[in-house]
């Protein structure tokens, strides 16, 4: 079971946009320079966002991609979601039903014990992840990192919008 | 993210292998046929699972596989990393560390504070799993099925030991 790079790229890349000023987008070329990722499949995880409604994009010459909302208002689950889509990690395919000894399909309304622990404990994932947002994650690197830095990064955005 | 469905498998074979008398196994064809299950993908997750040192397999006549612990020995994580692999769903990359504002490797002694907020809701995931037990499964099992259902079960185990 491995996540997607999609969603380590994303929830980077959303600190960043998070720094665009309103009206103003950053292309995704600039974006993957940003971080040297390749800029075709980084596309399609910028268009799983905007279908998401967790970033737009502009058009003309200052184009290119930005929240379409809050940092306070997008979590790690949001962009889980986004990438992975909405389908649990376990699929229960009901193999109880299977078999020499297995059960009636009208015997089986409750879910199965083994599916209905691996619900619960993805419950428990997506509530951790779901209590993490955007901005919670850049108030921690922001503590973390020098004032140099941040500088640097909040350059490098205006930079794309000149 | 998908778990392997090898893991569904496995929680309801061992279900099956607690019934199974001291010395004596069942054959990986007769638990794929309980299960309706493709042998040979299923004797590959067996492989896992003996790996693992939650099964072990018996030669001979009697043979086949039986449970190499106890039911309360044996945690839904434990079927969770003997099949996919000890590694975390999200594999930080150290995007941080690249680009034109990329942070210096030794700047970089702390987790990443996406990677730190995505290994604390897969603890969360991996502590629910690990308070599950097969024996706790079993018991939830046993308490929603008809009596008849669990006599036919262990009839089916008597009849592959004969």
């Amino acid at each position: 079971m491995q996540l997607s790079k999609g969603i380590e790229w994303s929830a980077h890349i959303l600190t960043v946009l998070a720094l665009v000023p309103p009206g103003k987008g950053v292309s995704v070329d600039a974006l993957a320079d940003f971080f040297e990722l390749p800029g075709a499949y980084l596309s399609k995880q910028m268009q799983l966002l905007r279908r998401a409604g967790i970033v737009e994009s502009l058009r003309g010459k200052s184009g290119g991609y930005r929240l379409a909302r809050n940092v306070d208002a997008i979590t790690l689950l949001d962009i889980v979601r986004a990438i992975e889509g909405p389908m649990p990690a376990f699929r229960c395919t009901e193999i109880r039903q299977n078999g020499p000894c297995g059960l009636q399909r009208e015997d089986c309304k409750r879910p199965c014990e083994v599916a209905s622990a691996f619900a619960e404990a993805e419950d428990a994932y997506r509530a951790a992840l779901s209590a993490r947002t955007i901005a919670s994650i850049m108030q921690d690197a922001a503590s973390n990192a020098s004032p140099a830095h941040l500088v640097d990064i909040a350059n490098w955005v205006q930079r794309q919008l000149a």
